[in-house]
């Protein structure tokens, strides 16, 4: 799976719908991306550079780019000369969230990592 | 993350237990393993492999002992020369049956895969 992974042309391994969603998020950092844009106010490619897993700016900028070829996600120029974007969830890359509550209520329970609360914005360890 | 990866040991990228659940979990295979011991009755390494993704031998052999390294899978050996292993979740490995069950309805969804209901043990399409 590479950057080219796109929407209509991609053949999936099997019709399994696990084997499908890690055909799109079966790696290391997509699902963080993903968490910063829904949870963490960060649209920009430079907000979403800095988070405390430090993602390397070849791989965020493959995984955005896939996240909008799969209609997950949009982004709309915010400045001119050198021409930036915001990025956006869509309707679809929100509806991630419940994949990302059990991911990380796993990982609180097994691997003491902490809990965010998406109500309330309140992180505890 | 490779094969060497083992609890105890190991140091993770941040304390988001989603970044941690990632670091076990984020590839393309190792969650299929999961779903295969947990739902479809598959145990030994012959059966693992026969699976609609042709899991690679070399990436089986490598998640079956991250697995295990992790306390998410115990083995028994169920034959002599030459030693075979049957392979079963522990109460851990269990408890990601919720994150199989979120990952499968966002597919389901999403990408237009299967749907598999463990109560009754019925894929639909």
């Amino acid at each position: 799976m590479t950057q080219s992974l796109k929407a209509g042309q991609h053949q999936f391994r099997s019709g399994c719908s696990i084997s499908r969603t890690l055909e799109l998020f079966g790696d290391k950092w997509t699902l963080l991306v993903v968490r910063d844009l829904m949870w963490h106010g960060k649209h920009t490619f430079q907000e979403l550079q800095r988070s405390d897993e430090h993602v390397p700016s070849n791989i965020l900028s493959q995984r955005l780019r896939r996240l909008m070829d799969w209609g997950l996600l949009s982004r709309t120029p915010y400045q001119d000369r050198p021409v930036r974007y915001a990025y956006h969830l869509t309707g679809k890359g929100r509806s991630l969230e419940p994949v990302l509550l059990q991911v990380m209520a796993w990982g609180h329970e097994n691997l003491d990592g902490g809990l965010y609360d998406p109500e309330t914005g309140v992180s505890k360890s």
